[in-house]
């Protein structure tokens, strides 16, 4: 009900009463009893305040609801500029000045080819261009741009405007758009927004079986991502003054499952092992079979994926940081409730993808939030003291996924949590009805259980690390860098990934955070068709490691839950 | 309002009032008072009698009504088969036999590649085909056919399923439909239905006028057309048992007014001079953008266009005819409510268009009806007497474009009328207040003013013959055949036609007729590539005349109006 009316409130279960994050409090008004589910999910005391689940309640006459902060799915910080990597624009779509006369009795040809016969290498028309040629032709005065791309007239535009190109980076949780001169090559503006689907399952799985369930689920998860793209372009271009049929040219780069359900390809099979995508190709479309309000002859060019869980965002973070080019060995990640992992030995390219899980974007952590104003993003304990930054410099309200990083960091490396993750006996730990919790800051808590969640993050992650080096043979002392990609990387303390045994314990100096590399390639694919071509040759020559099937692979995620030593020495070594 | 409920009124001028064409007769209720135009266009007799114009009456009741018979556009006797070329079939679309095993774990390939590794020369997938993918592959067990297109895996079949093509010829006002066998060439079914723009005007210049009026007004003439033929489909599918998303390629032949109307190009410049198109060129479009509901992966082939009068559907007749491979200087022509004639001078060709009128599809004409049951189809005054004969033997009720032709060639013959068309006191003519008439029977004449519609629709063609001729330095004694395309040029008969001077007077051997050559044409552009390359040829080779635009025109037309002998010698040496 209330996410038909705009309120985005959190679901990571994807309604079905398991995950107790949407919790609201009901002011006023009639509604249905409490279900079995919200008396597992909620304490007797939320009971008594009237507190419900809002996935599990119905409303039996108008409500006067509260719904408490950390509920809320509220806007993030996104990361939007990636490393720059200078590129000489060559776009698909070129431009061509255009000076003709119009057909007349003399010389009566049709008006396509009027403009064709003037241009090098077009040998067809887009219907969309034929059906508006002439009223834009007369209206430009039959001085005009031609805009060709691969041999086909996509667009009539005024002279010398500008050349448009989109790219989207469409993640799980955010959606990152770029507007972008084709030309120039220069960014002129980048938006992110929430991805609409979030209250539909924060994961992949649950999304895949949300979608699966009924053709017209994954209609609507389609729409909805359709309709937040579509105000995410009227929205960039309102800034800088531009009509979105200006937008000539579009790159999208998505996980899978984005892929698949953007398409509108089942999803089934990708939720079923052996995770097998319908399709891993580059693929071409135009821009309204995918409902794209852009220029009605643009198409739009949707990067490769690698494997079922490993789509066109980890070839672009490839793309955009060379990481096939490096000498040595080289390790990429882009940690996300998806993480994937890329080594690059000598350009020879694996990947693996790991289930990290919701905990560093705030999800499964009871008073965990996105990264926006008033979220803990840094945690010291010092001199026995609690210390911490807000983002903005705001009251605190919750704690985003780097704070809650830092603070599991900060209480293994002060000994309240031990290598198996308990929380001890401790001055600063109570002790409630649902078990231990350290305190932050006034209400904000880490619990027993939130260390439980990023243990479980920081398990799948290491273990995906140290599955792709054995399986590449690669020892960790052998790498030469760690690139580290995406909002969460971006802002996150390396030292505490290494104190909990997240990351590899290497000299901090080897770890280089990038943003969001998948933009950035994203936007390298959509100006240069030399990086387009690249992002296939990544696309197929990456080899692919589903890590479950590994032998050693129950062996290294059971070490790996453990904080600590579990990279073969003593944690605090280096960090 | 009778439009809407489908009863089909006849409208010439588009309902503007002036044609007079659609009289009804109210038989109870409240109606608008009479219209200007009404009371011009109804005789004091039907005004008494409670005649309206259906155009300009409006009802303030609801009416009981009478539709009198000439009033409606009733299904017309379609002449579907023209000759039959052998051809050896070459479609675009290719079947293959698959068999295949699924993705699994020893071998993770993504499901579009599991297909198209299977198939030389298949790079690229529809979407449409991705989106069923799975499905359909699973539902027939991994083995099936796959359908390839220039390269795109546009279907895929049962095993070892028939190919289906459709071929439709849109004219004016009879649409006729195909379903072909793609691998042996054969014709399965065809069927003929009404254009159910007709009712929006009969002739081109009144239909492009209401489409330019609003966008609107040319989607609805669109969407009529669509639907039209998405019917057609569906009832030649249902009689072969046939899914409609098994016809897997459709061409599509029709005027240069149809395919912008079609396509969705504005059709306003067609209607003015000097009359260009859009686009003159072959067109390949998905079926989906177009509306036709064929397989969704399946494309639509509309042949190229030679000028604004002259379209797809006069290629396909020379197509269909071989018109360029004769050795000597042949005339092909397709008679219609516009007629385009072709002169094929050893392989050059050269063609012009004339505005014939509706007169021998039963348009103007007093009694005039189309070639349906009980219309008279042949007339001959034998001592005195008026035969004839009625198409399925029945009372005759109407008299269709062959009929009226014969009559008049008759009533010439037996110098009942002279040369300039008027018609003298004669036994066998009766005065009306209305002006003179000759009875054929019962109720049914032929007045003064069918004369004088039919003198301009000879006019016209024989204008337009002799044009063609002057223009390429042909003397009429120089042709070595005459090609008659079409229902009308199928059924009328040619002594008539060169009785009156319509046709140029030569022995009648020289005259083939032979049916639907447009409808032929398309389908050998189905069939074949070749032929559909073909095609392009002759559209692009064959150089168009304006008449209008020729020196000598008003001259040779206001000549060739009279009856007779205005060929160089008198009428009649031949007949």
């Amino acid at each position: 009900m209330a996410r038909e009316s705009g309120v985005k409130i959190t679901s990571i279960c994807g309604g079905k009463g398991l995950c107790g994050r949407c919790k609201i409090q009901v002011i006023a008004g009639k509604t249905s009893p409490l279900t079995l589910k919200e008396y597992e999910g909620l304490t007797e005391e939320e009971i008594r305040e009237n507190y419900r689940l809002a996935c599990q309640v119905l409303p039996l006459s108008d409500l006067k609801i509260r719904v408490p902060h950390e509920s809320l799915s509220s806007p993030q910080r996104t990361q939007l500029e990636g490393i720059e990597i200078p590129v000489t624009p060559d776009p698909v779509v070129s431009s061509y000045e255009l000076k003709i006369d119009p057909p007349s009795f003399s010389d009566p040809e049709e008006y396509a080819e009027v403009v064709t016969k003037e241009l090098k290498n077009c040998k067809r028309v887009s219907i969309e261009v034929l059906r508006g040629l002439i009223r834009k032709l007369r209206s430009l005065n039959w001085n005009a741009d031609a805009i060709v791309r691969y041999g086909e007239l996509i667009s009539i535009n005024p002279p010398s405007s500008r050349n448009l190109g989109l790219a989207l980076d469409i993640g799980m949780t955010k959606i990152a758009g770029y507007i972008v001169d084709l030309e120039k090559g220069e960014t002129l503006i980048s938006k992110g927004v929430m991805n609409p689907q979030i209250p539909y399952g924060e994961d992949v799985i649950t999304r895949i079986a949300r979608a699966s369930k009924k053709k017209k689920e994954a209609k609507r998860l389609r729409n909805l991502v359709v309709r937040a793209l579509n105000s995410l372009i009227r929205d960039m271009c309102a800034e800088i003054k531009a009509d979105p049929e200006e937008i000539l040219d579009a790159v999208i780069v998505c996980n899978t499952v984005m892929h698949h359900l953007f398409l509108g390809l089942p999803v089934k099979k990708l939720g079923i092992s052996p995770y097998i995508p319908v399709l891993k190709s580059a693929m071409d479309v135009r821009a309204g079979e995918v409902g794209l309000k852009i220029s009605p002859g643009a198409y739009v060019h949707i990067l490769p994926n690698i494997a079922g869980f490993v789509g066109g965002d980890h070839v672009a973070m490839i793309l955009a940081t060379d990481l096939w080019k490096y000498e040595g060995k080289v390790l990429a990640l882009d940690i996300g409730t998806n993480t994937e992992i890329c080594l690059s030995d000598h350009g020879k390219l694996t990947s693996v993808s790991c289930a990290s899980g919701p905990a560093f974007e705030g999800g499964h952590i009871k008073n965990g939030m996105r990264a926006s104003n008033g979220a803990i993003e840094k945690v010291r304990i010092l001199d026995g003291r609690v210390k911490y930054n807000t983002i903005g410099g705001k009251n605190p309200i919750g704690i985003c996924g780097s704070g809650i990083l830092d603070a599991i960091a900060q209480l293994y490396l002060n000994g309240i949590i031990d290598e198996s993750g308990r929380m001890k006996d401790h001055e600063m730990v109570r002790k409630t009805e649902d078990g231990k919790e350290f305190k932050i800051a006034g209400p904000i808590t880490v619990t027993q259980g939130d260390v439980r969640e990023v243990q479980l993050a920081k398990g799948a992650i290491s273990t995906g690390i140290q599955v792709l080096l054995e399986e590449s043979d690669t020892s960790m002392d052998e790498l030469e860098k760690i690139i580290i990609a995406g909002a969460f990387g971006t802002y996150m303390d390396v030292s505490s990934t290494v104190a909990i045994g997240m990351l590899p314990p290497l000299p901090l100096n080897l770890f280089e955070q990038v943003g969001n590399a998948a933009g950035m390639g994203a936007k390298l694919a959509l100006i240069s068709r030399r990086k387009r071509k690249e992002a296939k040759e990544i696309a197929r020559k990456t080899r692919y490691i589903e890590i479950a099937e590994v032998p050693s692979f129950m062996k290294i995620f059971a070490r790996s839950t453990f904080f600590g030593s579990k990279w073969g020495f003593e944690i605090g070594d280096e960090s």
